[in-house]
């Protein structure tokens, strides 16, 4: 918690005094809990709280959030009636994405008769290739159909490049934020020529939020994995984005082959093993109960402070490295990939200096919901 | 559950008559009322099943399973108090391995008071290099320390190899379980030598049960995932395991790029993006609203019907191909490895020919605990 705050109040002193908001992603931690306490410390400096899906927009709600913006298309006839039902209970403004007419519709339909208004925000495909309308006349043709909708308010443009946050080298990643500043012009300029205002201008991650910031175009941006980071991000070339990992997944040390069977039995096997890369030899490893159910792999294994990791299956890492360790004994791991390394686990054990403070649920964990 | 159904009775045909007993895997769909569902059809051909994880253990236990062997070693307080509490509460035996006489001794005070003996088998590595004793007489060595632990019983060898069961060619396979057949004579000559009885020889999975039944040597075989199938088994040379896909992932269409910026944009697109590989021309992708957090990615892309899957990010997929598919509706994603992704997943929804029976919790579900 003591990192996780620090964190915070890093971001805060980064847009203090620029006239750009946080909009923090929860997509990241997926807690009701710690979107309250991120909060908390930025105080004026945050507009809200991004989320990704229905559940993470339901567990905002619960946690009370004055503010949320799911940035996301919600699409299909169960996900509309929640979306309904948690503008219903929101204590104050929900905003989703479209990228087409036919959601805009949809949505003036599932809001039909509510005493709220939906916030709606248009995507624009600034080079993400993924969602998004193309940038200027088209956003502003699906602007002006979210004006002309009951129930509905066309709240600003959504500008976000998923792609760019990984980009390693500081200036190719602020140089293709340059690009996505292109097309947000292009939209703006089609907006005020169609006599739409737009109140926000948001995107921007952990990777290049800085460049948003400076951009004088953006009005807020969504960093989410700041407050924990991860192996991914860290691998980036950061001049300017100062944050540390708060995010450990702990394992126990379950099995510990004896030295000799490590040198001898170990090398002598390596030939049977199917796909088996790399040498046994002289290295002593032992097993955790962590496997690719604990913590996510898609962006590579994790890194812990001494030893090196690899995947031994659903529930099972080896660990080559360290000689000291025996059953029982425990690591922390850290993961290349914090949203979908939390998006496994039910709880968050919150702690400061070892000491645990809290042990709240993972709410908004589910599959894309 | 047509499919899930066909393939338990298949399992069921090819163990009956051989006094070979099927104990199948809870870990692939870890579910209590699927354990169930499948123990019905096996009847006296199963001997039980296994789980992974003492969660896993805890779901077998509500659910009524009889007998429920843990395939895992159960190492620190936490849950070895879970275990205690799952023994006691079990209507029937429930069973662990071992690697290392420190884990016998705590085994030992764990079950100390309790009305309940536990089974203790000692895992032997037959060739995996994860954990277990080396065969023959190490083996018999930590069988004999569980021979003379209070409130365990030395049930038997546990000799699987994992890493076998996605070897490709099935000569391959075959052949390799013949290496591990290797080990396990040697533990079992250890074992008599040393005079302890071993009533159950126990492993093989979706991939090699077929050998280890054959063996001569194996009273039980542990196989999983055959009652769901994945992408990866199925890429198996299979001329004796004829089970079918039973498991999808149903996503929806959320965004839809028109052709003529699939075509243009996206090719023109192309050299800004990281990483990319391939080429958006002459394609029309489409987006789902399933990502890393809804299929597991790590053994790779799930395959669908028509066209190909790409990862979007956590919550989208990219399907490149389907020209005829709008917003709203909906694909079915077949995952490369089941295990991981049902454990992303809170509920299974059962039907049959579309038609949904039942919607159970995956109750066993959870991060290695």
């Amino acid at each position: 918690m003591d990192v996780f705050e620090r964190n915070c109040e890093t971001l805060k002193a980064m847009l203090a005094d620029t006239g750009v908001k946080a909009r923090p992603h929860a997509k990241a931690h997926k807690s009701g809990y710690l979107a309250r306490a991120q909060l908390a410390i930025l105080g004026d400096v945050a507009s809200g709280v991004c989320c990704q899906t229905v559940r993470e927009l339901e567990a905002m709600v619960a946690a009370g959030v004055d503010d949320i913006f799911l940035t996301n298309q919600v699409v299909g006839p169960d996900k509309l009636r929640r979306l309904r039902a948690a503008l219903d209970a929101a204590p104050g403004v929900v905003g989703v994405l479209v990228d087409d007419a036919a959601q805009v519709a949809a949505l003036e339909q599932a809001v039909a008769g509510s005493s709220k208004t939906l916030d709606v925000y248009v995507e624009v495909d600034v080079g993400q290739n993924r969602c998004g309308t193309r940038p200027g006349a088209p956003a502003a043709d699906l602007a002006a159909t979210v004006v002309a909708a009951d129930g509905l308010r066309f709240r600003g443009a959504h500008c976000y490049h998923g792609l760019l946050q990984h980009v390693r080298k500081t200036d190719e990643r602020k140089a293709k934020v340059g690009g996505v500043c292109d097309g947000v012009r292009a939209t703006l300029a089609a907006l005020e020529a169609a006599g739409i205002g737009c109140d926000v201008v948001t995107g921007g991650g952990t990777g290049t939020f800085p460049y948003e910031r400076d951009s004088g175009l953006y009005t807020e941006v969504q960093p989410g994995s700041f407050c924990l980071m991860d192996g991914d991000y860290l691998a980036n070339d950061y001049d300017d984005a100062p944050f540390e990992r708060s995010l450990a997944v702990r394992a126990t040390v379950v099995s510990r082959p004896t030295a000799d069977r490590a040198v001898v039995d170990r090398a002598a096997k390596e030939s049977e093993i199917p796909n088996f890369k790399g040498s046994y030899l002289g290295r002593f490893p032992l097993v955790v109960d962590a496997g690719s159910k604990a913590v996510d792999l898609v962006s590579g294994a994790p890194t812990l402070a001494v030893g090196s990791f690899r995947s031994g299956g659903d529930e099972h890492g080896i660990i080559d490295g360290p000689g000291d360790l025996a059953c029982g004994d425990h690591v922390e791991l850290f993961p290349s990939h914090c949203d979908p390394c939390v998006n496994l686990h039910d709880y968050w054990v919150c702690h400061r200096g070892g000491v645990v403070e809290a042990v709240v649920p993972v709410d908004a964990r589910g599959p894309g919901l």
